[in-house]
């Protein structure tokens, strides 16, 4: 059993081609011991995002805190906001852009463990 | 790719023998086509608990508001507040308790999606 929080967990700079202002944590890892998925979290900073990008793999997001756009195939800008969740299927095109202009858009992102 | 948010799903009163005033939705889930896992969320109100229990699969768990206990082996109770995390691993016996006297315990608990 582990219980931890954000502030416990070490944060580092996203540095994926495509990522900008970007950083994440993994609160809970394979490196935990979690058998089958793990929850990593992202923060994204005003007028930062994700990659945008595809795998083969799912995502099931939720998001802490913040608003943005979930953008999806074709450039397509779905808001998101705080208490959203959202499941991006296995090679869905996707970003995660922060639209606010003074806070973080922080949102937790859940991936099989092989993946965190 | 699915967004939603908790008004927008159907909750129902979880009838497991050893549960008080707790609630069941589930954001995420197989019939969405999740591939392997699953996000529900547990509404516990004040003075309400889940079943104290075991099976073998595991709970990644985030605490979206309230603050509670997360009772272990023994009756041991770990408090948890909003926005910790937590991982059960498998075989942990283990229950929610939500310890305030005004406000729900609102958690995530996702796991393997063949036990949503």
């Amino acid at each position: 059993m582990k219980i931890t929080n954000l502030d416990k967990e070490k944060k580092i700079r996203v540095d994926m081609e495509g990522a900008k202002d970007a950083y994440k944590q993994v609160p809970v890892s394979a490196h935990d011991g979690a058998p089958s998925f793990s929850f990593r979290v992202f923060t994204v900073e005003p007028g930062g995002h994700t990659a945008f990008h595809t795998h083969p793999f799912e995502h099931v997001n939720y998001i802490i805190s913040g608003h943005g756009a979930l953008v999806t195939e074709g450039g397509k800008e779905l808001p998101v906001s705080e208490g959203d969740f959202a499941l991006i299927l296995p090679n869905e095109a996707h970003q995660y852009r922060n639209k606010a202009e003074d806070h973080p858009l922080v949102l937790i992102c859940a991936v099989p463990k092989e993946y965190e």
